[in-house]
């Protein structure tokens, strides 16, 4: 097959907050190859991905991205790795270029899924999917009485785990925190698994990070996530030498295979969370799962958005039936849940299972492209670069 | 001061080809507060960096770069580290914000200087600045023939220094690499510094690159630049420790401080190029160069572009008089010489110089702008969200 066509449709709620919520927008990826369609979505600021796909070239080792895709073959998994080569090769000097190719690269994965009648998750190799047991991932409410209510709250709709996160944590007094986290556990109930993320608010302060230590670990919390900006090596490591119950979870910014390498071997963490839609899709992805399982290190998706890029983040761990816990958006804007039309919904005993269907098996609604469909328009040097494609027949 | 307005001027040859050459296009920065006006340029994608700057928010820790610029106090240069922070913080999750991050730093030291009518380099600390030898930076012939004339060319335009890279090199085989490089060497004569850069041709690939430092050594070269990409530090490492005579440079891809830490810290470099255009400015450029001298490491720029940037790219360093060697395009396109009117041009004594004017002390020309001005317009959401501004009165 060869790649015809590739098209981004950028999707928003009518008001985009201040909270921090990824999934008030959403960039989806539509690829056209051999009579197939795949889709992907990439994570983060979709008029920026969509500009790296389509700018005016600035040298050799500068061109858009999509001048390493289309007409590229597609025959078979080689070929996903060879373009996501090319296109990190040619696209060396343009720094957004890793969010654009992790969508079009789960779409790649997609599509040749449904040209070869297998669930992605058999092209990886893997025989089984294992389920999952999703945390519902939510923020952090504006008081410690807000927070409790929302355990509670997650409790009561049968999730075992959660991760609170964001919000105000980490802005305050180490008491506020501590109240936060007891709360979270009170809402939880003592046998709930809970989650705590400081979103990189400390960004490399390890004095800030170690004052939280005691009121975390107090809370029973199973990790401790992002205190640092993911490139504070030093900081993470020191910080997991002074945890004695909780471990260290990092690793969503990664955009690329070495970042969430280096969080194993030189920052100590005990958990590393990837996003499919920022490390280049799923290919790199399931290298770090291999990798993180060789290591003791367990792996996590990190997904804030919708089902499709919940489903592509699960897919590169599908096969450790011992990583099993999963990320799950339990409180994700309209966008984000209607841009599918079926959803990971946990089952009767509380697991995520992947769909058996061929590619990533989600079928996406071409009703909330159009309501939630922003339209953009890019030109420079007198040509249309970009403009929100037709949905088309 | 308040911070008025930020402003993007994107400039393009006519014809942009695929060599390795970072001076075909540019986008330049002003920024205006307080009556004055600083200038800066990103390094790398205009239209990518553009969109960072005004794209639709996407949530809290995504946010168009100029929100966390416009409207900013700006009063000393710990403001400058504060709303650099602010931008990191705010657009944590807008992979891009790191080049577009840059030009606007850049500016805001420049408008600084001129403000308190002193040179950049003293208001970070610099009594005075030294001169520095600089090194043609040029890409390798098509053919070793090639470069030999090359070579000379550069010798007989009373450089004593050359980097050669890109073009071919580590494409073809041992044996070209090995031709290059000793052409090379015979156009600079025995007595010439040279510089080899691969281009992260190997990616991380050890062997590749193993098989060439025995002719990089023969040749006499002062360093093997970038081997492998940014992130592959093991393989930095690895390579450093089979080197006897030559050491590595990398670093330009650096677009925190983290990375450029690691690549002395873990990666085993003997040279750290810092591109201001792409760290972050020349605050955290600053502080690789004091975190270099520290530890024994030779601090160089990195500049593909016009003198603006060339400027930029010394200041940070300007202090450090035992890191002599300094990056200097040799052969840049029209347009990158073109915007300024004044140059940084080698005295008698072949060593280049920081202006003393105030701010940067380059003056930027007009008459570039609207010769190599590219139009651009980038609308989403029914608004305008960027259209080339008017040069102003």
């Amino acid at each position: 097959m060869k790649i015809d066509s590739v098209d981004f449709f950028y999707l928003s709620m009518p008001e985009i907050t201040l909270e921090g919520d990824g999934s008030q927008d959403a960039l989806l990826v539509r690829v056209a190859a051999g009579g197939h369609v795949g889709w992907g979505e990439c994570e983060a600021s979709p008029l920026v991905s969509i500009a790296a796909a389509v700018c005016p070239r600035s040298h050799g080792a500068c061109q858009p991205v999509l001048d390493s895709v289309l007409g590229q073959a597609l025959d078979g998994t080689a070929d996903i790795a060879r373009i996501a080569r090319l296109v990190r090769r040619n696209s060396l000097d343009l720094l957004q270029t890793a969010h654009t190719l992790s969508g079009i690269e789960i779409a790649l994965w997609d599509l040749l899924g449904k040209h070869r009648s297998e669930p992605v998750y058999r092209l990886l190799g893997t025989r089984s999917a294992s389920p999952k047991t999703p945390y519902a991932s939510v923020l952090f409410g504006d008081t410690a009485a807000e927070t409790l209510a929302k355990a509670k709250g997650i409790r009561a709709k049968g999730f075992r785990a959660a991760k609170f996160g964001w919000g105000p944590y980490g802005q305050g007094s180490v008491e506020d925190d501590r109240d936060q986290a007891m709360a979270a556990r009170e809402g939880l109930g003592p046998d709930g698994i809970l989650l705590i993320d400081a979103g990189a608010i400390w960004i490399d302060d390890l004095a800030a990070a170690r004052r939280r230590v005691a009121s975390v670990e107090a809370a029973g919390a199973l990790w401790l996530e992002e205190p640092f900006v993911s490139g504070a090596l030093d900081e993470y490591k020191a910080l997991a030498q002074l945890m004695s119950k909780a471990r260290l979870a990092a690793g969503e910014g990664s955009h690329d295979t070495f970042m969430a390498r280096h969080l194993i071997d030189h920052g100590g963490v005990g958990f590393i969370q990837i996003d499919t839609g920022r490390i280049g899709g799923i290919g790199p992805a399931k290298e770090i799962a291999d990798y993180a399982a060789q290591r003791g290190v367990t792996y996590v998706n990190h997904t804030f958005t919708s089902h499709l890029a919940l489903n592509a983040s699960i897919q590169p761990y599908a096969g450790l039936a011992e990583h099993r816990i999963c990320e799950y958006p339990a409180e994700p804007k309209a966008v984000a849940y209607a841009l599918t039309k079926n959803h990971l919904l946990p089952g009767e005993d509380g697991l995520v299972r992947l769909p058996e269907a061929p590619g990533l098996g989600m079928e996406i609604d071409p009703e909330a492209i159009r309501r939630y469909g922003v339209d953009v328009e890019i030109r420079a040097k007198g040509e249309t670069l970009y403009r929100t494609p037709r949905l088309g027949p």
